[in-house]
């Protein structure tokens, strides 16, 4: 069997099982849209539980679901108005619209670190023309990749698709802050779509306009690190890519947060948790690593970030990203919509600080604000030094705001006992491509015999769509009832089950085979009577192996070969 | 304890313990728009997997996942992109924009079918004057509430958010058809996202500009629409309002399908099958209806049409449709796709029958086409006479379009043996708003008792976010790690636990009642030492009785008590 395999070739065995179907091909398609079809649907929704239940259940952490189109401002702090772009150039014959980075990629090791100007040079210089018809190509610009909207009558209000779901986490910080009664960490979850309006997209499900994520935004204190399960794995190996060389290392999580490689504990904890849900998932370890971002390619506010990569027929494709991004997102969210978005950090005991304190010049108050200049004078002193910008105050006394300036107060350094203080978190963040996850388990999982001509996807049982073929021997006899009878008994969305009753044995196992279903039971005459009548036969894909089992004890053993009991042990 | 409730107060609790938070409220709030807090989303999940264990699991339905962006031609075709709106004016003045009818609400008991012009006639007859400012309101026009975006650069391509998710099932009937081996009956379920840009979105829930769908299109033999399982609950009762009056009446399944009331058997059986889910989910029966359309209410097409409706703090609410759509979808998508969407219907045997067919005149054609001739009378013969236009027929050769008129071809009746024929399925259509559900089994569980200012949700346990409240009796003396091995054998994502050490008992077991768990366990002194070692006491929320059980059948005793054993027999 061969490990080399062609996308096609699995692309074509999707769309024919019904895994996945490119989108709306009854009206000539569009690029960079997939739908998931009956087996997609649910291998697709077997990888959602196994992240929940890692995060979910074993991190304790929770789950909200936020709005997909959200309103300017959200992306405006975000950074992705001004920033989530690609270059594009359109010719100025025919209109055709091309990723300008694309067109020079033969003359340029990194093309898309190019400037405007940069690949408007390129163009003349390499005298690179339209690909559609030869025409000259037009001044490269930005495009931004959100999907534009409007948010109800007229264009008054701008909405977007969100370009993630994170943001969605952040914006509700105090929400969830206050569900976690206030306390840090606080792990929380969320999946959905992601929209990216490609320029022109290509490799299959690699790149889609319209994606599913799975992100998990964790807030720690900036000041600890660390993560309370550290000690269980820090001796478990992994597979790194220093941005320091170019070499793959193998070392435990361990020496990688003691070598300074990995930026602290916690990341390295979800690093290593990124390594145990894809490989659960059915990732070959020998084809993923982890690769830390380059220098240049790190945002600017990143503690550290690394891209789980796995080897596919594209090459090494990124399929999650783990970064420490810092107090970053609170504090821009913060900045842009002048709330507070902090976590209060309580002190072992109270310490002995020197605080900036708001102090009312209550001589010049009482002139100029009469019988109101008490009750100013007291809002005043509820308020941070940090609140006065630009030499001036400002506070709302009965919904009537008042400014003051300097000729009103003063900020003193006092002594005090100080109980705790305000730190903006920090965020912890894994982030998967749900879609390249779900196509980088079937690239890894597809095995082809191709003297045989046969295809056997040996998806793991707790990811595979249907869990176990049910077939009469033939149709008639009562053989089918048998069989139907037991496919009622076993079949739910937990542990799906497919009835099959047409062609030969050997065609139904190939069928079976071919979208991964990891057991097949067979109703035959021996099912109805003598020595071994109450009883079917099941087989294990992966060995081709028969036992008979008792019919009563079919729910049970599916259950127990889906918990991890091997086959053998039957 | 009373069941007049306020939305408000349930809107209230929603928000403070994390069901429901009104999203963007950092950036001043987008009306009609909800994002799901951590008990939202887990009740919502546990929605989910009602729905699907009855389709997916005991219908066997087969379940997809299709794209939320759509090109315009698919809206073309459903009809939305012309017929998709509401009447909006403008005002003259300040510009606000109102939906006309909502304006004229006091004047016409069915504001929502004047026109255009009805509503502008309205406006001067009853002096109707911008809200807002008093101003002129402009003339009254169609505003589509698709949220519009462009798919790629430029403004070539325009797509729509969907605002249904069956329109995706749809597209893709081919795929599913050959998925399902060409049968009918063909079931196909699906969750997501739907969008309406409401010009003034109210009523919280239950108008929400993004919202969540559960919809399941069934394809059926439009011949045959009895049902398998309709035996097994032709005599359980349901609650009609037929739309030939106005009144309640009970009967059975059965009886409505006898009397012609409901339209067919298949339909019949999935109202009922509403009323399953929706009363297994926690609404109360008697707060339960189902109204048929009226005539004028009804799309054209339809065939028959059931709402399910509510009884809530709002008035009758619709939160599921239930329709017998005919051939529409179908045939549209067919005729704007100019591909057959149709399903061969074998019969029991072949029949004799008069076709008609298209038979090549010869003669005209050699002169004409020369060496072409003899292939076009080839493909003539392979059409059909509906293929037949306005007296001519288009063919195809070789990449060559060649437009035939009647001087090279007839239609002639012939009699043949004919295997089967070519239909177009009917489709059956229960479609929920899983929003509208969610709020009204908030509704239904919310039990309030004024007096001891005590609130309880009533929720079913499958449908609970937690399921066990875990408490330590004082966090102390290792009472706080038991309860805490405790949770963390029993949390999962499926039974989802919540550790609570703080405050009194008491509060604690108000704050699990407040969110509707229906268990909460408590480790106390006698747990650690003394005859009950070994052993917990677990109290049931709706009638506060407890138990003492062993601390080893925990997960044992949730997981009974979950499948619906009842506490008193613990």
């Amino acid at each position: 069997m061969s490990k080399e395999i062609n996308s096609n070739d699995l692309m074509s065995l999707c769309k024919r099982r019904g895994f996945i179907w490119p989108s709306f091909e009854l009206y000539g398609g569009v690029a960079g849209m997939f739908d998931y079809g009956p087996l997609g649907s649910s291998m697709r929704n077997n990888i959602l539980e196994v992240w929940r239940d890692i995060y979910k259940g074993r991190e304790g952490f929770i789950e909200i679901d936020s709005e997909t189109v959200n309103p300017r401002e959200v992306f405006k702090a975000s950074g992705h108005v001004d920033e989530f772009s690609d270059l594009i150039t359109y010719c100025t014959k025919c209109g055709s619209a091309f990723r300008a980075d694309h067109l020079v990629k033969e003359f340029f090791e990194n093309p898309d670190v190019l400037s405007p100007k940069e690949l408007d040079d390129a163009f003349v210089k390499f005298d690179i023309k339209c690909p559609e018809c030869g025409g000259k190509l037009g001044p490269v610009e930005e495009f931004n990749l959100m999907f534009k909207t409007n948010i109800g009558p007229g264009s008054s209000r701008v909405g977007y698709l969100r370009p993630e779901t994170a943001q969605g986490i952040f914006v509700n910080y105090l929400n969830l802050y206050r569900y976690n009664r206030e306390k840090l960490p606080l792990g929380v979850i969320q999946t959905g779509r992601g929209y990216r309006n490609e320029i022109a997209p290509r490799q299959g499900m690699i790149r889609m306009r319209e994606f599913n994520m799975m992100e998990v935004e964790l807030f720690v204190d900036p000041e600890d690190k660390g993560w309370i399960r550290f000690p269980e794995i820090e001796n478990e190996l992994i597979s790194l890519v220093p941005n320091t060389g170019n070499e793959t290392v193998m070392m435990t999580v361990g020496e990688a947060v003691e070598k300074r490689i990995i930026a602290n504990k916690v990341l390295a904890y979800f690093v290593y948790t990124t390594q145990q849900f894809l490989t659960r998932l059915g990732i070959d370890p020998e084809r993923l690593r982890f690769r830390q971002h380059l220098c240049n390619e790190m945002a600017h506010y990143a503690k550290d970030c690394w891209d789980a990569e796995v080897l596919l027929s594209y090459g090494w494709i990124e399929i999650t990203g783990i970064a420490d991004r810092g107090a970053w997102d609170l504090s821009r969210h913060a900045e842009f919509s002048g709330t507070e978005l902090t976590h209060f950090k309580k002190f072992d005991e109270p310490r002995e600080m020197d605080v900036e304190k708001i102090k009312a010049k209550h001589k010049a108050l009482g002139p100029r604000f009469k019988d109101k200049a008490k009750a100013i004078a007291e809002i005043m002193e509820t308020k941070q030094s940090s609140d006065v910008k630009d030499g001036k105050l400002e506070l709302n006394l009965d919904g009537e705001d008042i400014v003051l300036d300097g000729e009103f107060f003063e900020v003193v350094r006092v002594r005090e006992k100080v109980s705790g203080e305000r730190v903006v978190p920090h965020v912890i963040e894994p982030s998967h491509g749900l879609d390249r996850i779900f196509y980088s388990v079937l690239e890894h999982s597809f095995s082809r015999d191709e003297k045989e001509d046969y295809t056997t996807l040996r998806l793991m049982p707790e990811v595979a769509p249907i869990k176990v073929g049910i077939f009469p021997l033939m149709e008639k006899d009562g053989l089918d009832e048998l069989a139907m009878d037991i496919y009622r008994k076993v079949h739910s969305p937990c542990l799906e089950a497919y009835y099959d009753g047409s062609g030969t044995i050997g065609k139904r196992y190939a069928r079976m085979d071919e979208i991964g279903t990891p057991w097949c039971i067979t109703v035959d005459y021996e099912s109805l009577s003598g020595p071994d009548k109450g009883t079917v036969t099941i087989r294990n894909r992966d060995t081709s192996e028969q036992k008979r089992i008792q019919i009563d004890s079919v729910p049970e053993i599916l259950k127990n070969l889906l918990s991890g009991k091997p086959f053998r042990d039957l």
